[in-house]
C-alpha cells in the first residue's frame, strides 16, 4: 500500500527515480551511487510535542516531516534525493490516515524530485514521524556554519515569526478556523528554501543555516562554529505579514520563535547585493559579523531588551 | 556531548571515518560519495512495544537500535558505513542515560567500521530510538528477496527462537536474573550477521533475508517476491540451545518468533555445501524452494500443525 502511495515520486523523467535500484519491499533500499558529496539528515516530529492533530492533518504531518529535512539539505547548499520514513502510530489507527500521511509527503517529494525509497511502520501509543533524507552537494560549494568571516553582513530570506505566532495562538486555545490560513500554513506546511539555497551557492555564499530553533539561537550556532560574534539590528528583522499582533510580540516571535525554515546567511556586501537582486523572495540585511568568541556572541540593538529574551522556549538539547 | 560519545567511531585507520567531511554539528552530515550501490534502511524501537527498561539497559537499547539496521544491510550483502540517530525521550531524562545509549551504539559501530555522523534528540513521553543506516554493495552481488529459484535449497545461519523465548519468558513476568544471560542477550543485543553475509556473497549466493519477523513469515516474503513456494522440514530447524523448554515450544519460537537476526538464504546444493564449509557459524538446510505462487506459499512438514501457527503475534503492517 505504501509502495503505491509513493509511486508519484517515481514519475519519469526524474534524475533521482532513475537511480533507484531496489524500492520499498526488500531489506534495504538501494540506488546508484555518485561521486558527489553525500549529505544526510534526520528529524523527528512527536505528537503533542511538535504537532497536534487539532491543527495539523495527517497530510500536513507527512508534508512537514519531509519539509524540515529538505530545509536542512537546503541549508547545506545541497540537492535532496532519497527519503526513508519511520512512522510509529497506535495499532488501531485507520490505514487511510497512514495513506494520507504518505500522500502529503509524496506531494512535496515530487515537487523536489525526491524519491521515497524506504519506510517502516511500528506501533506506539502516540504518533511519531521520523524522516531521514539523503542529498548531494558539490565539494567546495557547501553552505556551512563555520564559514562566517568578520565583516560579513548577516542576511535572512523571507519573513520571520509566523510559525511561532501561529503556534502561540493555537497553543493558547485559539481555534484554527479563526486564524488566517496563511499563518497556520507557516506552521503546518513550511516551505523548504531549496531554490534560494541553490542561488546562494551559485552567487558564492558559503555560510548559512536554516532557521529552525530561532533566529538568535541559529545565529549563535554560526558564531560558535565560526569563532565570531554578531550584531543584529532588531528593528530590521523582516516580520511575518500574516500575523497582525503588536510589533513587540511579532519581533519576539521573529527573534526567538523558530520553525521559520528560512535561510540565515553571511557574506560580503557585494555578494549580498547580487543575492538580493537574484532571489525571488525578500532578502534582508539584519546585521554584521564581528570579532569575538564569547559565550553570548549575539547582541541585538534597536529593540527593548525584554523582547530579546521573550519567547525562548523548548528544552535544551544535550547535543548543543 | 553526543559528538564526544561517538568519537570512538572515528578511530583511524578507518575507511569509513576517512570519508566523513562534516560531522555532527552542522545542518546535515556530509561524506565523500562513491560509485558503489548505496543501501539505506531505517528501524525504530519504541519503549514498551519493542523493548522494556525492565530487561534492557540504555546501552542495550543503543546497541540493538544499530544491530537491527546492520542486520538489514547484511541481508542485502552490503557493508555498513554511516549512521544517523534520532532519539526521543522524556525531557527530564538523565543526560548520562543518553550517553550510555550512545556508548552502546558506538561500541557496535566501531566493531563494524561504521561512523555515527548525525543525530537529533527530541522530547517525547516515552523513549523511541530510530536509526537510519547507509551502506554500500557491489552491483550484481546483492542478496535479494526476489532471487529464489525452484529447486534451491533453503538454509539458515545460527540457531533460531532464542530471542522469542527470552521475550516470552520476560513478558510473562519472569525476572531477568533467573534467566541464562546468553538467552537474554539474544533479545537485547542481537548479532548482525555481517560476516556470514559477506561469505554468502563471495560464494555466489544471491537470495537472502534476515529473520526479523520470524522464519515462516520471512520465508513467505522471499516466496512472494520470487513467485515461488517453499517446503520447510520443521524437525530440521536449528533450535536455540540457551532455552531448555519443551521442544514443541522451542520449535514454535523458532518458526514464528522473530528477532533472531540470522540469515535465511536459498541457493543450489553445491553452493550450500561450500557455504557450510566456509562459514564460522552453523549452516542448516531446512527445506526446498518449489513451484507455486499461492497466498500460503510456505508449507511445513515434520511437526504438529498446532506448532506451526503458535506464537504468531504482533500487528500486521500496512505495508505487507
Amino acid at each position: 500500500l505504501i509502495k503505491n502511495a509513493v509511486q508519484a515520486t517515481r514519475r519519469r523523467p526524474s534524475r533521482t527515480a532513475e537511480r533507484v535500484l531496489i524500492d520499498i519491499g526488500d531489506d534495504a533500499a538501494a540506488w546508484a551511487g555518485s561521486r558527489m558529496v553525500q549529505l544526510a539528515t534526520t528529524d523527528c516530529l512527536v505528537e503533542d510535542t511538535h504537532f497536534r492533530f487539532a491543527w495539523s492533518s495527517w497530510e500536513d504531518l507527512g508534508y512537514k516531516s519531509l519539509a524540515v529535512n529538505l530545509s536542512d539539505i537546503a541549508a547545506m547548499g545541497g540537492v535532496p534525493c532519497f527519503v526513508l520514513v519511520s512512522l510509529s502510530c497506535p495499532a488501531d489507527i485507520d490505514a487511510a490516515a497512514v495513506m494520507r500521511y504518505y500522500e502529503g509527503m509524496t506531494q512535496l517529494a515530487s515537487e523536489h524530485d525526491t524519491a521515497i525509497v524506504g519506510g517502516n511502520l511500528t506501533s506506539s501509543p502516540l504518533v511519531i514521524s521520523t524522516v531521514c533524507l539523503i542529498g548531494e552537494a558539490e565539494q567546495g560549494r557547501m553552505l556551512l556554519r563555520d564559514a562566517a568571516k568578520v565583516g560579513d553582513l548577516i542576511a535572512v530570506t523571507g519573513t520571520l515569526g509566523g510559525a511561532a505566532a501561529a503556534l502561540s495562538l493555537l497553543s493558547t486555545g485559539q481555534s484554527p478556523e479563526t486564524l488566517p490560513i496563511d499563518l497556520i500554513t507557516r506552521l503546518t506546511r513550511p516551505c523548504a528554501p531549496l531554490a534560494a539555497a541553490r542561488d546562494l551557492v551559485q552567487e558564492g555564499v558559503r555560510c548559512a543555516i536554516d532557521i529552525s530553533d530561532g533566529l538568535l539561537s541559529d545565529l549563535g550556532h554560526i558564531c560558535k562554529c565560526s569563532n565570531v560574534a554578531a550584531t543584529v539590528r532588531g528593528d530590521r528583522i523582516p516580520l511575518c505579514p500574516d500575523y497582525d499582533g503588536p510589533v513587540e510580540l511579532r519581533t519576539a516571535f521573529a527573534l526567538n520563535g523558530g520553525e521559520d525554515y528560512e535561510l540565515l546567511f553571511t557574506c560580503d556586501a557585494t555578494t549580498a547585493d547580487r543575492v538580493a537582486r537574484r532571489l525571488d523572495c525578500p532578502v534582508t540585511i539584519i546585521g554584521e559579523i564581528t570579532r569575538g568568541d564569547s559565550d553570548q556572541p549575539v547582541s541585538v540593538t534597536g529593540v527593548n531588551s525584554a523582547i530579546i529574551t521573550a519567547g525562548k522556549t523548548g528544552w535544551s538539547h544535550f547535543n548543543q
